[in-house]
Formats: structure tokens, C-alpha cells, sequence
């Protein structure tokens, strides 16, 4: 970590922020330089609060080199932590599909997806029971009579079920119908609402939040590691822009950049990444391409009468003729569809 | 509302789309042009799920002409809302000061404050019990015990208390020790919590999300409005973009595009909206004369010592200076700081 | 295009705008709805200038639907445009590679990049003379003498050369020296140089601006496809955000979204699209699984004594160790490297 | 300056570094910590190329501590630059006006413009002469004509003028019609323009680029400076962002910020920041409550008929008010508008 100090600012002041390090249990550096002084410190800086050596006078900055988050860290575990899900485990050999409408829809819909999927060699069937949406007067979900279609959907076909949770309280109803329990973007930073799936038991799908970034994100996951669940899924699902061709900015490039600092496994949804179905089929296999340990996407079997996000849904056919790709290129890569 | 089709679109998808348009209780009008064709829809369009029309066959892209917001429109409420707090009004003729430290510090500290404040003609006291911390190690804030040393400054000296929710379950608590409840940026489309405090029956602070739209944002209000809460307040905190000079990027100019199109009042945050203390005086000077019904900043008697984001907190000299200069231009615009 | 009306406009706001649409030679569609009216626009709307309209009373904003580009358009010519290079061809069946150090180095250097690139199976070389640099005080580029060291380059190996132009004055020089001309992301809205390059006779690799959208992007190449070139290609090299993981955020959904909308092919620059070279592998790969005609990347013999650029350049057996991933992918892709 | 090596960089890989920094005349402070070792640099390291070091094996990243520009900073030069332009000075106790249309329009509106302005205590009238233009198909101004017009009102009015210029071969003839050239947006990083221009003998007002940070700002300025001319004013127009409300976001906290950092006077074109005309006078107003030095905003006789930007386009009785407000409240901030 690294005290820069105000041109302007005085030996004495210099001398305080030493002092407030140094009464941290830290060592500081002072290196003055042709036109300022900068402090560097060293020890055990993950726990420093920076608001607590910013206010001082003279202060002009304070630059972080050591990464505050330490559990999600690939400083902390070198090797690449594999998650299971019922026959799948998320694995660098492997690349997981997760597939399905974006809300529950009817029981003869469900079966019907779950079916497909299965027969397609995916088991990780996704849709929401509680549905975020903007507007109050928008359809929102289910609810719990939407968990227990899924819990029948899966009884009656084995499928393993990846489902929202939206509330602390919605907690513990959630995770016994799920098999992994899916944090969305606009709750990235619910903070109570990671600590309760700290402790939920279950695995859980982090979605980046619209515009996090990747130390932020990384300190959400912390949350969850922090409550004692090692199970934590990352998942890219687009950040905002000012570009406007599509729905989000699918930045794939955090797919290399997540292995880069954390061991843990980073999955893409390229249908709200993207919002048009026929952009969905080549970003799954750019993220398969970038080293992504797989993808969640929207499939309906008839989009056009689907509950909601029908514009980036893609039909059966489409997921048929997106697995055969993927699977096509995971070959050459070392990878296995599953 | 617009329907922009493909141009390769067939007649056949045009005359579903008006199809469905008007199975659902509205006007199709539909417009052949050079390469493309465009269905106008009118009637009561702002109940309309644009996921039903997006994802038929033919169709490119909808757009809204009609905003989604109803019960915070400019539109459906010509006079601009007043909220009364304590012996204040946020309304047009008044600019709103409402001051205090980042979290709830030492009944002191929060005595000294409030008496401070109430000295310089502010009444409006802000401070965390309960924080939103980026990382799971920080300081999370005093809690309950936070809640309970605002109450005993209100109750010591009268000042009226400001002060944040992050769950549903807190709600209650909250807004039994609070003058207004405020939401803050990371929890503006934490949807749970905006039902929960539009029954709460105390005014809201409703902070913009850090990358949301104006009409997200005002969508977030509506969902508060709908729950019967007419006492809705705005603020802006500052949005995310590249800019990197200050924490946030302080979108001033949404001041008088809220007021365009919302009878809601609009705070502006100054402190989090530049992370800097030396900033924060041209930014609140700002506000007052882009026409913002207030501010909220954040003060302290001894910004060094301050538990969190010091960095940003003016001391009492400072707030001094900056209420003078406040009250100077004030007159001349026909407001009246209080 | 749709004209919105304010909600308060009158019948003769509404009838002088219907007018002034119809003295423009176009055909006006009044739509009266529920709070507001909308005037669909029919006819060749692409060279209506909004500002024409959007200035008029009563006129709330101007939707475009119909796209302001017209030569650059998919709907304008169907087949996908290829553009020759030497003995390469820019097309959808191949996926051209463009290699080589970010300024020209020395003539050993140039010789030996050379020679390694052809000995790779790639034959375009890329270089710059004129460097854009974000300080004066910084390294310019080696200017005229870059030109001669990249022409003596091609006449002792074959390579074909690929460098940037700066200003309108040095396009006759550096045509005279490139088999492409490249525009950089700083230039992309130079529209003086945009018309030179149009008359240059040379090939154009256009880079999208920093904050690009798509449609300034295809406009640019309008300007060029105006002054009578056909030859331009796209170059995707990442957009401005607040994400801080890369040195830009490569935005591949760009790429179907170019194939959608214009004939135009597009190569990916992840070398400047990650800043670092370790990303550079993964991001190659993911360009051409999303569609990408090509690439651009940096590489040099010895990227620690680069002159510019050396964080995001690749060493030779790097670059080796690309190609090897990029042919695995290529062919069941239906794709060759070139 | 600090370079951070990675977490697994050998003792040899960091005395490479030192080595290198040694040899470029520089004072290098290791500084091993609990994970990674960070080094200090002292000395004069505004001169160095980032990529020089960054390139080096086991180096991670390196942060810039002293700012790269030099001419432009405020350790440089303590006391505010001052620029006058004819009668008018551009200084902090003054607050300047720039005003007129989009484009010059023809001799009548321009003599017309420019006597009201005088009238309004008004000197310095701007319109373009050559007009960047998004689209080939758009009015691109009326070039050498319209600085003739601008020339003839000069003469008959004794207005001053502010200008744009595109390219570096029209600088010689908008030097000689103008009073200030001005830089656009998508010509601040135009590097050869800027090198022309700092030897043009006439102030420069240069418009941040669309997404521009502040140093590459300053930077671009600096490159003016270190060509001979002193005479840089900067002006703020708004950032690119994720926001739809307004044209662009103006980044008002930027004002401060160059203060902070620069000497150089900065202005505020609020026509082009918000691109609607009843959002002009809320953030000209804060423009100044912000500690601008001044503004630039756009005026027609009658905007409905103006050439470009109408929408953005105030008339005469719309400006009077705002110099009304404007004047109100520079009195009280010690201000005099001019």
C-alpha cells in the first residue's frame, strides 16, 4: 500500500501519517521524491480501512498494491476450486451448461425443457421463481408456488435446479428447492443478503453486478467464503456502457483476468449479456474460447409465447445447433461439454 | 410505444405483431417505410411487458415512447410533492441541509454534532448504524446499538434523524428511530426493500443506484409510491464511469431532468459524489443552483478520527463556510436554506 | 423515424411539424395516444438532419429507425464485402493475422519479425511510424525514416505492411509505403483525414474510437466508403469504461453485431483490447469464435527492450503457441488462418 | 512512481528492475512486503515511458504518483493563468461568456447575434465555420465562407470570435479570422492539430475529448504549452456515460479538479453537456456556483430555423434571463460576469 502525500504537505504531517501507520501494526516507508513524499507500507495491509489514513492532513492519496480480498484469492489457494452439482462438477476440463426459461413457466413447459435438456446432455435446468423487475406493475414470478414446480420438475426427471434468491428471508425456502442458489446482478452487493447464503449450505452463482468491478466483485464472493461457504460460482453477465448495440457490454476479457487473481470458477451469460438471441450462439462460444468454465443461457420451447425476456431466448433447435458448435471446438481445447 | 420490424420482416409477421398488440387492449398503426416497416401502438401502453412483443418473429426492436412511471410523473402530478420532516419542508422555495458523519461514532460525538448543526439552523442529522462495506472485514457499523444513540441525540437535543436500511427485517427497527429512511445506492433495485419501506410510514431518501438511469431510478421511486408512501426523496450520489479524478462522477444535470419529468424532490450528495472534502463546498454551491432541493454531506468534529470515509468529511469550520456561502446565493435564486 | 411531442403540445405545434416534415419532401403520420402524440416519418429519411426537427416547439425528442448509414449498411449489399491484402483475402472464410512490434524498431528487427511472421504462415506486418502518444514528451515515432525502414522491410521478405496515419498531409506517404492504411481510435472521427483515406487507392483498417457507439463507428466508414474506397475493414480494440481490469474492455458482441447491421469485415486488436500479454492468447481465440474476420496483435523478438508497448506485446514462441490454438479452433469452425 | 512485481517475481527478476530504473538516471526503493515486493521511484520521472518498465519480466503494474504533465500543473506555476481576449480577461474573478450559433449563419443573423450580445455586455461570439459532422450526408459548414462571414462581423461590430479548427492545414487561416481556436471534442487527442496550434499566436479553448480523464486533458494541453503558446483555455462538455437523460453527462466536479491540479482557466459548455435548451440555464448557473471561469453556450435570433443543434439552441430572450440569474449570483461569489 502507498501514502501519496500533497506536494504542499508538511514534515509533520508526513511524520503523523508514519505515526498512524506504524500505531496499526504496520511499517511505513517514507521515500520523499522531487516534488512530493510517498509512504509505502508494508505487513498485513488487508485489514487497513483507507478511510482511516485519507482523512489525515496532507494526505493526497492512497494507492492499494496488495488486493484486499484474501479467501477468493489465487495468492491463498493456487489450485482451481471445483464445484459439484449433482453428476456435474465446474472444473477447468470441463465447460457446464446451464439452460432454461427465464422465469418458471407451466409444469408441462418444464418437464418439456428439463426433458430436452437431459436429452441433450446438459442437467442444469435455470428459471426464476422470484423475479427482480423494474417496473412494480411487471410480472414477479411465482414465488414459492414457482419453487415447487421446480422441486416436481426435478423429482420428476433428476434435473439439478439453479434458481434466484432475492431476500435474506427467502433464504432457507430457496435453497431447499435449489441445488445451486443464483445471487443477481442488482444484489451483488446486498451484503446481509451474502452473508445469509454464507451459511445457506448450498452452491451459490454470483452474478457480476452491472458495474462492478473485478476487486468488488471479488469482495462479494469474500462475503461468502467469509460465512464459511466454499462453494462460490462467478458469473459475467455484462457490465453498462455506454454502447448501446446490445443490451449489456459482455466483458469476456474478465473471464482470463478472474483466473489471473482467484481460484474460482467464472461462468458467462451471454443472453442478458447480450439480449438478442441470434448474438447468443457466438458469445457462448467466445466464452468457451476465453476459458470460461461455462455458460448459463435462456432457452424456452417456444420463445415467442415465453413469460418474459423472450427477445434473448433462444428455441431448441438454436440450443441444439449451439451445443454441437460448443462441443465441436471443446475438443481441440481440452474441454468436455457437460 | 414503437415497433421497429426487420426489414426482411414478411407481411405475415407484421399482421402478427398488430395481432398482438391488439389482443392485448391496444391500437396497432401500423407504418410501411422505404426499407423497413414501424407499428405505432397507442392506448395504455405503460402496463405493457415490452418481453411479450420483443422476442415474436420479424420483430428488430421496441422502443418506449410512453415513460413505464406513473405515480412519480410529472404527468400524473402537475405541482411538485412536499415532504415534511420534523419543522422542515423539502419543497421548491426551500434547500434542505442534512449533515452528519459517515457512521453513527460516540454519543459525544453525536451530541457535539447535532448541537452544532442545530446552531448553524440545520435540523436534519445523517449517520450509519447500519453500513454497506465493500468488504466483509471493515467495520459493518453499530447496528442496533447505532440505532439506539440516534434516537438518545434526538431525543437530547431535537433533531430529526436521517439514516439507512439494508434489509427487509430491519425495516421496522429503522423507521421506529428514524425521521426518514434511507435507501442507499447499492439497494435501489433491492425490490424487496422498496415494498417493504413503501409501507413503512416515514419519509424515504431514495440515492440513484451507481449506474442506474433516470427512468430506472424513478421506476425504484414508483415501486415505493405503489406501496401507498407518497414521501419520496431523491438523491444523487454520483454515477460510475471512467472518469477516475473523483470517486464518483457527480451527474448534476439530472437535477433539472428529474424535475422534468417527476414532482418528486432531488437532494444532491456532495461528499460521495466526489470522495473529496475540498470538493464538496463547489459541489453543494453547485446543487443549490442546478436547482436541487438540498444536500446531504457528510461532517464530522475531527475528520481524522472518523471511523469511515474521513477522506470526504468536511469538519465544522468547513460546513461553517460552506452554509455562508450557501445562504449568499440563495437569496438571489428565492430560496431559503434550512 | 419518430417524432415524440411533448405531452403539453398543442395542435399547431403538432401541424407545423407535420409541415415542415412534408416541405422536406417525406411523409408524415400523425399517431394521437393517450398522453402525447408521435409522428411516424416515411421516405428516405437517412439524410435528414435531426436537428432540422428536433429544435421545433412542442418536439419532446427525434427517434431514428431507420439507420443514418447507407454504403456501410448490410441492407444495401447482402454479401459480405472481401477485401485483398497481397495474397491474403478478408472474408468470412479465413481469419487474416496481423502481427508485429507497436513502432518500427530497427532494421534487424523488422527483418527478423518479418521473417518469423512468414515462416508462420502470416504475411501482413503491422508497425507504426507515427505514433499517437499521450505525451509530448514521450517517444513520437520514427516518422518518415519508420516508412523507409517498413518499405525496405517488404522489398527483402514479401511481407505486406500494415501502419497508421496521423494527419491528412502524410496520407500520400504513408500509402505510398503500406499495403494498409491504418486509422487509429483517436482519429476515428477525424473527418478531414477519413475523406483522405477515401481517395487513397490503399486498403483502410478503420479502429473504433475509444467511446465509439456502433452506429459513429459505421458512419466513419460511410466517410470513407463515400470518397469511393471500398476497401475498409473494422478493427474492434475495446471502449472506455469504468472497468479497471484491462487496460480497455474488449467489446466482442460487437463483432455479431457488426455482421448483423453492415457487410463490413472486423478484426479484434486484443493486444490493446487487455494491455497485458497474458490475456492476449485467450481473447484471440475468443475473437474467432465469435465471428472476427482476423486479428491484430503486437509481438517482438524481445518485448522487455520494446520502444513502446512492451506489457501487451508477445515474445515469438507465444505467438507460435497462438497460432497452434487458433488452427485447432479454426477448422471445425469451417475457418482457415491466414 | 511505484512498480508492483508479482506475487512470484525471483529476487532476480527485481534487481533486473532496479537495474533498469538506475539507468535511466533514476533512484529505485525496494520495498519487499508480506506477498510482493513493490519498488519506489524518485527522481525526474515525468519523462518516463511507462512501457519501458512495464514490459520487464515479474512486473505486475505500475502506478504513476507525480503527474505526467508538467507545463500545465499547478506545482508548477502557483498563481492562475490569465488569458484576455480583447476587452475580456479570463481570470478567476471574472466570469466569461461565450455565445452564438452552432454553425455561422448568414451575414444578417450573424450581425444580428453579435449586436445583441454586445447590447447583453457580451464580447465573444462563436459559430463554426467547419463543422465536425457524425455523418458524410450532413451540412459540413460553409468552411472558408463562413470564416469570411465571421470576419465581416468582426470588422463591423468589433465582436470577438471563437472558432473551431479540424485540421492542422487550416490552422494558418482560422488563426487569422479568429480571436480564439477552438479544439472539438474528437480532435483532443488530434496530436499533429495540437503541435500546429501551439504555434497558431492565438489563445486555444480545448474541449475535453468525449471520454477523456483528466490527465490525458491536461496532457493534451500540455502539448500546446510545450509547443510556445501559453494561452490554453480548457472547457468541459460533457462526458460519454451509460446516462440517457441528457445529450452527454457534464462533469461539473471536473471544475474543481482542474483547479486542484492545473493553473489554467476552464470553462463550461452546457448547450452541448445537456443538448436540450431548458437544461442550459440550471448548469450555467452551476457552472459558476461550481468555480468555472466561464461559459459557452448556443444562441439563434430564432432557434427553430438554426442550421444545426436547434434543440440545444437558446433565443434571445431565454439568454437574457440566464445573464439575469448569472449576474444575481456572481455578486455574492465575488464574480463579475463579462
Amino acid at each position: 500500500m502507498l501514502i501519496v502525500m500533497q506536494s504542499q504537505a508538511t514534515t509533520e504531517q508526513v511524520k503523523e501519517v508514519v505515526h498512524r501507520i506504524e500505531s496499526m501494526g504496520l511499517d511505513a516507508h517514507p521515500m520523499p521524491g522531487s516534488t512530493r513524499t510517498a509512504i509505502g507500507i508494508t505487513g498485513n495491509t488487508a485489514a487497513i480501512d483507507p478511510s482511516r489514513l485519507t482523512g489525515l492532513a496532507g494526505v493526497r492519496e492512497m494507492i492499494r498494491v496488495t488486493k484486499p480480498f484474501k479467501l477468493a484469492s489465487r495468492e491463498m489457494q493456487v489450485d482451481d476450486s471445483r464445484v459439484a452439482i449433482g453428476p456435474v462438477t465446474v472444473e477447468p476440463k470441463s465447460f457446464v451448461v446451464i439452460a432454461g426459461p427465464c422465469s418458471v413457466e407451466s409444469e408441462e413447459i418444464m418437464l418439456q425443457t428439463a426433458e430436452f435438456l437431459l436429452d441433450s446432455g446438459v442437467s442444469l435446468l435455470r428459471a426464476g421463481a422470484f423475479k427482480p423487475r423494474t417496473s412494480p406493475y411487471s410480472f414477479q414470478g411465482l414465488e414459492h408456488e414457482g419453487l415447487r414446480r421446480l422441486e416436481s420438475t426435478r423429482n420428476a426427471t433428476g434435473v439439478c435446479i439453479v434458481t434466484e434468491v432475492m431476500e435474506p428471508e427467502q433464504v432457507d425456502a430457496v435453497a431447499a428447492s435449489a441445488d445451486v442458489v443464483q445471487i443477481g446482478t442488482r444484489n451483488m452487493q446486498n451484503f446481509p443478503l451474502l452473508k445469509r447464503v454464507g451459511k445457506c449450505g448450498k452452491p451459490v452463482l454470483l452474478k457480476r453486478g452491472m458495474s462492478a468491478t473485478l476487486e468488488e466483485w471479488l469482495m462479494a464472493a469474500e462475503y461468502i467464503l467469509a460465512g464459511g461457504n466454499k462453494d462460490v460460482i462467478l458469473c459475467e453477465r455484462g457490465v453498462r456502457t455506454f454502447a448501446n448495440h446490445t443490451r449489456n457490454t459482455l466483458d469476456l476479457s474478465v473471464v482470463p483476468c478472474v483466473k489471473d487473481q482467484s481460484h474460482l470458477p467464472v461462468l458467462v451469460d451471454p443472453s442478458h449479456g447480450t439480449g438478442r438471441r441470434d448474438f447468443v450462439i457466438p458469445m457462448a462460444l467466445a466464452s468457451l474460447a476465453a476459458g470460461a468454465d461455462g455458460i448459463m443461457v435462456e432457452i424456452h420451447p417456444d420463445p415467442e409465447q415465453a413469460v418474459s425476456d423472450g427477445a434473448q431466448t433462444m428455441n431448441f433447435d438454436q440450443f441444439t445447433r449451439m451445443m454441437q458448435s460448443l462441443r465441436q471446438i471443446a475438443a481441440p481445447l481440452g474441454r468436455t461439454i457437460c
